[in-house]
C-alpha cells in the first residue's frame, strides 16, 4: 500500500508542470508562495492592515493547497465586492466581548471572516492550553473560508480543534420545501505526533454549495441526493440552485441534526446572526454587514493526560485504519485529510494548478486592482 | 400545522390501549412506572446496588419511552448475562481518574456502562456550571445504550450536553472490505426553556445495529444502504451481520470522519480500550470487562451570557423549523427528537407498548430470575 502510493505520487509529479485538467484547459502551475503573495497584495490594495491580509491570504491559499478549491482564493473577488462597499471592515479589530477561564465570546466586528476566526481560534487554543478544553464563540464575522483551517490552527500546535460555522439557509429539513438551515460547515483536526493530522472539513448538506456552483459553471448535470427541488422532490438540475432548489441534509435527519447543534453553538451561544437573519455575503446588500457566527473547540491531551501516549494512541488508529484491506475497485484505505495533505505537499514541491474558474476570479480581480496576477 | 399534529396525537390514543403492531402481533400496554420497577428488581436480583440498578433503569426505560426500544430494555438480557459472568461488576463504583477544572477522566471500573456514564455526564454538568464548558472522558466502562439520556441529563438542567462512545468495529472505512470503525453513537441536547430539548441520538452507521439485528430477528430484508458486503460491495441480506457483512458510514466519508473523532475523543482521550481492543458486550469472554470509551460535553449558556437570551434565541429557531413548508408527501417538518418526545407524553400518559422481540427478553430474564415480569 505504502510503496504503491507512493509510487502514484511519483507518476503524477512526472506530468507536473504545465498540466491538462479534463480536456479543454491548459493552466501553468502557480507557485504557493507566487499566490499567497498576491492575495496579501490584493488584500493591501483594499484597505486591509498588512497582517489581517496575510492571515486572510494564508486561510485561503492553505485551503487551495488541500484541492479544496471551491473554499479557497476563488473567495476572493466576492470578498473585495465587501471590501470595497463597507460591509467587511477594515478599520476594526476582532475583540473579546466576554471571557472566562475556558471560554470567550469574540465579537468580530465585521473584520473579514479570516481574521476574526483566526483571532477567535487563537483564544480558544491559548485556553485550553490552560484548562484543557475551551470553547470560543464568534459573532459579527463574516463568511470564514474553510473550516478546516481553523482545526488546523489547533492541531498544528499539539491540540485537537473543532471549528463550524453558520450561514444563510441553503439546506432543506427532512420533509421540508425550502431550506431551513445553513450548510454549516464543520471541521475538526487531531493532531498525530509527527505524522499529518486526521483532518475533516464538511458541510452538514450531501455537498456544499460551492460545489453545486462549480458544476452550474461548468455546465454539468448534478449527481442524484445533492438538491431538493421547489416541490420538495429531488432534482438534478443545478440552475435551479439557490432560487428554486434546497441543498439536500446529509444522511437526512442526521446531517439535519447536526447541522442545528453547529446553529446553536456558532449562532446562538455566541449572539451571532441566525438562520435567515444572517446576511448573504455574496448576493445580499454588500455595505452591510453579515453577522456570521462561529464556534470554536480545542482541547489539550497533553493537559489531561500523558501526551505521547495520546500520541501512540492516535498513531496506532491512524496505522489500523491505513493497514485496512480494500474492496473491490478501491486502491487503498485512506483517512480523513490525507488525500489533503498529499495534495499540499505536491502543491509545496510543484506549484498549485488552480482550476480555470478560480483563474478567471483572480485575474478578473488583478485586473480591477490594476495590479499584476502572479510574477 | 400546530392543530393538524394534536389531532394526530389525539387519533392514535383513540386506539391505544390494546394494540395492533404490524399485523402479527398484539401487546398489552405497559405502564412505564411497572417497566421501571421490574428492571430495577431485575438489577437488584444480578446484585446490583439499590441507586445504580434505579440509574440503570431510568436509562433503559426512557430509552423505550422515546420508541427507541433497540437501545431500551431489550438491552437487559444482554447486561445481565456479563453481570452474572463478573464482566460487569456489581462491587465497584466509578471514580474521578484525574480532573482539572474544566475537565475530568473517569475511570468506570467495569461498572455498568449506565452507571459509569451517569456519573461521568454529573461531573461534566457540575463543571461546566462553573467553566462554561467541560469535557469529561470514560474508560473501563460498557455498553452505555442510548446516548440521548445523558445529552438530555445536561439539557434538563438548562445546559447543553454531548454524548458519545465507541465501540468494536461494525462500521467500514470509505473503500474498506470490513469493519473499521464501531457505529460509534453520538448524541446532543439542547434545553429550550419551557419547551422540549432539541436532541439527536444518531450513530455514525447509516444504521445502527440494533436495528439490522430487529430486521433480522424478524425475518425482513433491509434497504439499500445499510451493509456492506464480504467484497465491499452494498448487500440486502441481514443475515449476513455481523460476521460477513459491514455497516455502511452514513454519507461515506463524512459519517466515517465523525466517527474517528468520537473514537478520538472517546477512547484515546479517554485512555479506553480502541477499536478492536474494544471487547465485544454480547458474543464476547462475558466474564472479561470490555472496556468501552465514552466521552460527555456540557455547555452552560447562562454562565457565558444570559440565560433568558438564549433560552429566546433557541425558542425562535424551533418556530422557524416548526413553521418551514412541508413538501408533497409530507405532514410537517419536525425537529430533532420532536417525535421521541411525543412518543415519552403517550407512553407516560397511556403506557408502553413494547415491540414483541423486547417483551420476550423481557420475559425470558423475569423466568431466568423466577420474579414477575410486570405486576
Amino acid at each position: 500500500m505504502r510503496s504503491d502510493a507512493a509510487d502514484l505520487r511519483y507518476d503524477r509529479r512526472l506530468n507536473w508542470g504545465k498540466s491538462v485538467i479534463g480536456s479543454d484547459t491548459i493552466n501553468d502551475c502557480i507557485a504557493v508562495d507566487s499566490l499567497y503573495r498576491f492575495v496579501a497584495r490584493a488584500l493591501g490594495c483594499l484597505g486591509v492592515r498588512v497582517s489581517d491580509a496575510e492571515t486572510t491570504a494564508d486561510v485561503l491559499v492553505t485551503t487551495d493547497t488541500w484541492g479544496v478549491y471551491t473554499h479557497g482564493t476563488k473567495l476572493l473577488l466576492g470578498y473585495s465586492r465587501r471590501l470595497r462597499a463597507g460591509g467587511i471592515r477594515t478599520d476594526a479589530v476582532p475583540i473579546v466581548a466576554a471571557e472566562g477561564l475556558a471560554w470567550a465570546i469574540v465579537d468580530g466586528q465585521s473584520t473579514l471572516g479570516q481574521v476574526a476566526s483566526e483571532f477567535a481560534m487563537r483564544q480558544a487554543i491559548e485556553k485550553a492550553r490552560e484548562c484543557g478544553v475551551a470553547y470560543v464563540g464568534l459573532r459579527n464575522s463574516c463568511h470564514f473560508g474553510g473550516a478546516g483551517y481553523y482545526a488546523w490552527m489547533a492541531a498544528r500546535e499539539g491540540l485537537i480543534g473543532l471549528a463550524m460555522a453558520n450561514d444563510i439557509p441553503s439546506v432543506a429539513a427532512p420533509g421540508s420545501r425550502g431550506a431551513v438551515i445553513g450548510s454549516n460547515p464543520i471541521a475538526y483536526a487531531v493532531p498525530a505526533g509527527g505524522r499529518d493530522p486526521i483532518m475533516l472539513d464538511i458541510s452538514i448538506a450531501t455537498v456544499a454549495g460551492g460545489k453545486v456552483y462549480a458544476r452550474q459553471k461548468r455546465g454539468e448535470p448534478i449527481p442524484d441526493g445533492w438538491l431538493i427541488g421547489p416541490d420538495g422532490q429531488p432534482t438534478r438540475d443545478a440552475s435551479l440552485f439557490p432560487k428554486q432548489a434546497t441543498l439536500a441534509p446529509m444522511s437526512a435527519h442526521k446531517g439535519f441534526g447536526i447541522g442545528l447543534l453547529i446553529e446553536t453553538l456558532a449562532g446562538a451561544m455566541a449572539g451571532a446572526a441566525m438562520t435567515t437573519r444572517v446576511g448573504n455575503w455574496m448576493f445580499g446588500d454588500l455595505s452591510q454587514p453579515t453577522n456570521h457566527g462561529a464556534a470554536f473547540l480545542a482541547m489539550d491531551a497533553g493537559v489531561m493526560s500523558s501526551r505521547s501516549e495520546f500520541d501512540e494512541r492516535i498513531a496506532a488508529l491512524i496505522d489500523e485504519v491505513q493497514a485496512a484491506e480494500p474492496g473491490v475497485g478501491c486502491e487503498r484505505v485512506m483517512l480523513p485529510g490525507q488525500r489533503e495533505w498529499e495534495n499540499r505537499r505536491r502543491a509545496l514541491a510543484s506549484g498549485l494548478r488552480l482550476p480555470a474558474d478560480v483563474l478567471t476570479t483572480l485575474e478578473e480581480l488583478a485586473s480591477e486592482l490594476a495590479i499584476e496576477f502572479v510574477e
